[in-house]
């Protein structure tokens, strides 16, 4: 059977991105599952989850990229409902609201420098990720 | 073994985003799978999957802003081909052509605004997304 | 048991985009899974996967939009650590890293254009990309 964990976060900053796979591994070490695959997937609509570098200037690189691609403070349609975060939205659409981690050996797969992130882009709020393992 | 089916759409539109949670949700609940994950990819590469807010305003967002990022009527290379979709093919990598949905307790395990969304970007004839539920 | 394989690259272009659909049925033929799905993730963080057409033209446009979207050459806060790759990072974001390539009837389940690819971004050194076939 797979095995589920829930990953909560209230982030300190309305954007910030905050390093998980210490996290991952714990729960695919919790779910005795030595082969297969994990889900990693936010499951709000303002955050995402992605695979990339720990390297503070390779994020802000990051974050300065997506205010360019989706800025924040345009006159978007869905703030007429009252919100003021589709920026957040698209930014999330841009880096990813899942990934899947393939898991060998009892542990992550992973590349020399591949580290998930949970990133959030509307944050200050208690908010989810699911982690899902599935295999033998 | 896995339960597939496979969701064709004809839309109206050249460029239209349809809600499908119900029709996904449909399939998990006859695929007799409790816990595991769907997978909803578009099996045209003019066409994506994602998961985000039911709003209109929303999706009217998305759709200017990935005319902002790929826009339709550029000089595209593809176009020799007698094509004239590039930026349908562009567009739909920003949003992504496949998403997995984790399944807990015999249901879609989805956030409280968590909705899946096909996105055509050259439509007006037929089309197909395969559903694949795999677990326990 | 699912069934793992690795595929290695050392491209000649810097930034080169390689069709590995031949490559990734025949690992599922040597699975044999005849129903599940396959994924294809890039295990190097300036290298991605993705599906789309195999046509030379769009792939040229492919990284001219690319380009535009995360240009080379610019002041990124990465290169600080002494590296000039951080838009490399940037456009396999975009591309994307990995892909879920359904499985049925023994083969891989794809429609009648879609084809997976390798996309390099600083390449002309050993790369990785893990398969791992899941299914019954």
């Amino acid at each position: 059977m797979p095995h589920t964990e829930y990953l909560w976060f209230t982030t300190t900053e309305r954007q910030q991105f905050v390093r998980i796979t210490d996290q991952v591994r714990a729960i695919v070490g919790r779910s005795g599952i030595g082969d297969g695959m994990a889900l990693v997937s936010a499951m709000h609509i303002t955050a995402g989850v992605y695979v990339n570098d720990w390297e503070d200037g390779l994020i802000e690189d990051f974050q300065l990229w997506l205010e360019k691609l989706a800025p924040a403070g345009l006159l978007y349609r869905h703030h007429q409902t009252g919100e003021d975060n589709a920026d957040a939205h698209l930014k999330r659409t841009v880096i990813g609201h899942q990934v899947l981690v393939p898991i060998t050996d009892g542990t992550l797969d992973l590349g020399p420098w591949e580290q998930i992130f949970y990133a959030e882009f509307d944050g200050q709020r208690r908010k989810r990720v699911i982690v899902k393992v599935m295999g033998g």
